[in-house]
């Protein structure tokens, strides 16, 4: 079917990128004595839970988290695939998978099976969690304890983490392995709450010496001395998204989306384009469309605000992003080079994907991850790079 | 892995809501003597490409329409094993499928290949169709042509079109099945492109009296008595989205989105939620966590304006709407209700799919289309019904 791709947008995905992405905020880390996991939720960012997994952990991440545990059993038998042939799926050796959204009622089985860490996040979970039968606690890898310092969405209350701590039986039972919490404003570093979480963090994490302190994300990694702990847990950092908003941004970028032309239209007089008639250009405009719309995650936000490239030319978005289809305007691109076939940057050097969240009111995030299930994807670099 | 599921999301897709829709507006082309095509691109806006098209086709639909050609070719198989044993795949008696995208460069191997029909949108299109071998075009139905009338994004312009009626070679040569228009502003019934692209339409389509006309999507069927041609092109509508915005909707909901609660937050006192500390709750009050975020296509802009519901009660979004989670004020739901397990709509008969959109600043349309991949999905009724 590969003939029939001529229309389709790619999806381009540096893995050699996103190797020297971790490499580079493990690097940060390591100076602090500490490492990087692996932040793979959300299919990796969007970008493929397999061939970003593996990447990292050739690149050495040897921690990884998810969050539901369907993509940890994905994950492991991706792990599973890529580990020396001596090493067991579950063994001691194994890199951790731990699954943020927690041990849920009716999951204890599947996190054995699958030799999966549970993130323990409520009293109820740390009770269910003493109360399997030691055989099956031993098929998981020691679970994580997230305390939940300022974000109030998952995790023990400060009351309910010091009710934790108090009860030696219960810590001696759970042996955790990883203590963890979230922050909720690191891509703000002036914001009190980031000093009022570090001081909660150290506090409670201090007394479970025997456990990795995993607090810093992305944003984390860059808000100084005090927040690197044991165990840095990046997500979008990885992907190319600037974890220091305002600020010049240290990764490198890891995706390219670009789209051929299908069609260029010269518009004849003042004529409206797309729906609604939002937009209205002048005789002598051109118009170009491509295949690619809100359908595949590029936002309908970015209706006459966004831009792309066509060579060294930006191109802004003109009419409502459609479905299937987005119109630039490629009036100021000569036409020998605005033609059907020619390719358009929807993220790309000129486009990155923080300009493009910007454009459509969000973030880098929200970006990557509704990355659509209709482009081309092509991997370069890394162990990708030779299969694809 | 289904115990792993509790903690999942269920889309629940009625799929005789679907077909009860479908048959709603057929009968509306049926009583102007034309008939409702279904469009299915997107994967079936969201709800699965083979579900979907496997209703409308026992529902009756006969004329099926895509955005790509990856998705004819799927579709194509979908209609195969759904067809009676003795209809060939590429049988003129198989429903045609028309790609809207069009005849692209080095695609008409896969087109005949797959008995797929090109809607032909520019001058060159029709050019290489008609340079192709006589046996290649033998094996696709008989093309449509695309005649812009307003939208200038893809078809033939005016002018264009003209110049290819003045040419009965072409015409003869081309020999099209149907001809399609695309219209700018039908949800906007005063817009006076309606009445221009009406009478356009009708002035082109008069000289090719061998084509049925296709010209109204889900919002064109309710534009009035001049709008129906011969082949309704109803989307988005089908699936449950209301075609009349600002009137009572007259289509069935499809879709139920729900999502149980993880966790169960009480508020101490004056204390932000979620990223950002971007909403601050009093002492008091109680936020529950749900497993769903906008890696899951619950899109961010639903931050602070979203809502939900949990039995008979709306229950706003607190806090920024995160990867995987999303915070709802609970406060109003008694305790034994609002509970972890407990599940809150977050698309259903409380929250329509067009209140989640206009919350979110955007249409129907799109949050279908972002609908996730990490859902549990549920069919009920229609063929499928019994499989699930």
């Amino acid at each position: 079917m590969s003939s029939a791709c001529t229309a389709c947008a790619v999806l381009t995905i540096d893995l050699d990128a996103l190797a020297a992405n971790w490499r580079l905020l493990n690097a940060r880390m390591a100076e602090a004595g500490g490492e990087c996991a692996g932040v793979v939720k959300g299919d990796g960012y969007g970008l493929g839970l397999a061939p970003v997994a593996r990447t990292l952990f050739a690149a050495g991440c040897s921690t990884f988290f998810v969050a539901q545990i369907e993509e940890g059993v994905r994950l492991r038998r991706v792990l599973a695939e890529a580990a020396p042939a001596d090493a067991a799926p579950a063994d001691a050796a194994a890199p951790p998978v731990y699954v943020l959204c927690g041990l849920l009622p009716g999951t204890a089985e599947v996190f054995a099976e699958h030799g999966l860490a549970p993130v323990l996040s409520t009293p109820e979970q740390i009770t269910g969690y003493r109360s399997l039968p030691a055989d099956m606690r031993a098929r998981m890898p020691r679970p994580a304890v997230h305390f939940d310092t300022g974000m109030r969405r998952l995790g023990l209350t400060v009351a309910e983490a010091e009710a934790f701590l108090d009860d030696g039986d219960a810590v001696a039972d759970v042996d955790p392995a990883v203590v963890v919490t979230h922050l909720a404003c690191a891509d703000t570093p002036g914001h009190a709450l980031n000093a009022e979480q570090n001081a909660l963090f150290r506090r409670l994490r201090d007394r479970l010496p025997g456990a990795r302190g995993s607090y810093a994300n992305s944003s984390g990694l860059f808000l100084g001395g005090d927040s690197f702990f044991d165990l840095g847990r990046p997500g979008v950092a990885l992907y190319g998204v600037n974890p220091t908003p305002g600020r010049r941004n240290p990764m490198r970028p890891v995706v390219r989306l670009s789209a051929p032309i299908l069609q260029v239209r010269k518009i004849d007089g003042p004529e409206s384009v797309g729906y609604g008639a939002s937009h209205v250009m002048g005789a002598g405009s051109r118009v170009a469309t491509v295949g690619v719309g809100y359908a595949d995650g590029y936002p309908r936000a970015l209706s006459n605000r966004g831009h792309g490239a066509l060579g060294a030319w930006r191109v802004p978005v003109v009419g409502r992003v459609s479905m299937d289809l987005t119109l630039f305007d490629v009036s100021a691109v000569p036409e020998h080079e605005a033609r059907p076939g020619a390719m358009i940057d929807l993220i790309g050097p000129l486009i990155p994907v923080d300009e493009v969240a910007a454009d459509a009111g969000t973030i880098g995030y929200e970006i990557l991850t509704q990355l659509g299930a209709r482009y081309r994807r092509v991997f370069t670099g890394g162990p990708e790079g030779a299969a694809a």
